[in-house]
């Protein structure tokens, strides 16, 4: 069960979800709460298709697959559909901030597409079309989950959530963008920190939270959940900062550049906390620049501190004492959810 | 008492309100839902002053107004408390709204000082701090209205205002900014659908609106108070593209720039509808450029046409429909409400 998404149900599954992206794409262009024009209506179209249903889907799938594994039976067609949409406003929220932070970056590409901003005709447009992105899902819940006794916690969990990402966002950008590149700021508790608030709420407490709501659960009795999803969001993080200068491009479909764009990586702030100081003289004067010699520089330090290994070790702990805690929950239910969650994960190559 | 926010009891009332931010903010920087460094708070609080309380706070303490006149009796200092709770989340929703246009526009000064975005340090971190305030409102509603029988339905509003306010912007947006400059999409039906969804929801509807959920009404039931406020704000955004051209720089504060800026005013879509071919022409030439012969040109249509009192014709109309629109409404404290808001605009100068 816990593998639904990968066996032939889940690819059921993600067809079932994929349609029901249209539905709320049509519905939103029908919206009685604004006077679109023909115009109005064409670009929120495009915009929609062109941000919103072209990622891998994980986030918004997970809400059914834990929906489905909290539940116990099989699922009513309308249960389906409502943890689909629940999944949608996931991926709606993703787009949203993915939309905003490549403004903020002055990034190129995004999904193996132009950013948005970069599209001709787009522009800073896109930071209103990032807002109405995160609007949409005020409408879209409004509109299926009104009536739901959960409803007012639904607009809580998503209000709190995206707050705690804007500031997990906030703390990165006062960090690692404003004033001069100083790598003194890079220490672990600063990069755990922003690893919780930038990720992992929205990426890994969020689908289970929602799939708890509909199961008619009260969040306040599952703070243990969210702290172990909220440990195992920043575990999936420091996976991606490994495999950016680790991982085979071929496998990950990108080249990493985190260390010629000075970002605030697990490595890096693993080489400060290791390094000697000559060893951190070298990454002062060579993390964050573009020349391929200096970027050799920082790998080769990297290497000497055998970072490799340590990500190795990290991983199996972080595994060990994730499985511990997961086992410790009360509920089989949720331990399978847990589980299934990290076992998407674990020692993943991309 | 309509008056109130004019006379000493108003004086008072400011003040207080003003007193409230300084709660507010305090609030906000404890907040648990995140794990603030001394780098983020400083950031907050620093963002917060510079972008929330500078403006006129009329939409904050018309929320105020209009609650004393529709409970009709002295407040208790908990209610006057709630009351301006809601109308600083109407001046946080206008400081995010202010900070992502000014980006959008790319403009250089608000409220007589450098826009956010382009204060040292800040840049496009602005993106982000526009999403805080936004968040602020919830944490804020959360805080403070979580145990009111109508919390959900100021959620609701909240977010149907915001997606109505983006909508417009979206439609200002596509229809002024993108593409090539073309006058013939300046029409009376494109105006009025911008400034409607744009301005008047959150400028005009939602004090009120706040009001009445404060009072325990249902807003279902209070459609016609919604077409007249929005109605009101036409009339306001109106005289606000009127004093642009003609009032007088000395009261206004500044030197409008719509014609320079190509912007959908009033003005220039009256010259449009009224001008014969040769006319037409001429605005087609000349406006939207920032030579003081082509703006002069542009004024000088404007002249001929006589626009300045075809304003005051509109002028008067509005009024007249207004009021008959007002007095048609069975509730007393209700017209109060409208006709202090209407009193308030009616033959400003500034």
């Amino acid at each position: 069960m816990a593998d639904g998404a990968n066996g032939r149900a889940g690819g059921d599954v993600k067809a079932i979800f994929r349609q029901i992206y249209l539905t709320l794409k049509a519905e939103l262009l029908e919206d009685p709460a604004f006077d679109f024009t023909d115009d109005a209506r064409q670009w929120i179209d495009k915009m929609l298709d062109y941000n919103v249903p072209g990622g891998k889907l994980n986030r918004g799938i997970s809400v059914i697959d834990s929906y489905k594994l909290l539940k116990g039976t099989e699922l009513s067609d309308n249960e389906v559909f409502l943890a689909c949409v629940l999944g949608w406003c996931i991926e709606w929220l993703q787009a949203y901030f993915l939309v905003l932070d490549d403004i903020m970056d002055n990034s190129h590409t995004r999904r193996g597409q132009l950013c948005w901003f970069r599209v001709e005709k787009v522009g800073l447009i896109a930071a209103n079309d990032g807002i109405i992105l995160r609007n949409h899902i005020s409408r879209i819940l409004k509109r299926h989950f009104r009536e739901k006794p959960y409803y007012v916690d639904l607009l809580d969990l998503f209000n709190e959530v995206e707050f705690q990402t804007a500031s997990g966002q906030m703390l990165d950008l006062i960090t690692t963008h404003e004033g001069e590149q100083d790598l003194s700021k890079y220490t672990m508790p600063v990069y755990r920190r922003i690893v919780q608030y930038k990720t992992a709420y929205y990426s890994f407490y969020l689908p289970v939270a929602c799939a708890l709501l509909m199961s008619g659960e009260n969040l306040d009795n599952f703070v243990d959940v969210k702290n172990i999803l909220v440990a195992m969001g920043t575990y999936f993080q420091v996976q991606d900062d490994y495999l950016d200068c680790f991982g085979d491009p071929e496998v990950i479909g990108k080249i990493g550049t985190d260390i010629e764009d000075f970002k605030c990586s697990w490595l890096v702030v693993q080489a400060l906390e290791l390094g000697n100081e000559s060893q951190k003289k070298i990454l002062t004067e060579n993390y964050g620049k573009s020349d391929p010699a200096c970027v050799a520089k920082v790998k080769s330090i990297y290497k000497d501190l055998d970072l490799q290994n340590v990500f190795f070790e990290y991983e199996r702990l972080s595994y060990e004492q994730l499985i511990s805690s997961i086992e410790a929950q009360p509920s089989k239910p949720l331990q399978d959810v847990l589980k299934s969650f990290l076992h998407k994960i674990y020692k993943r190559q991309k």
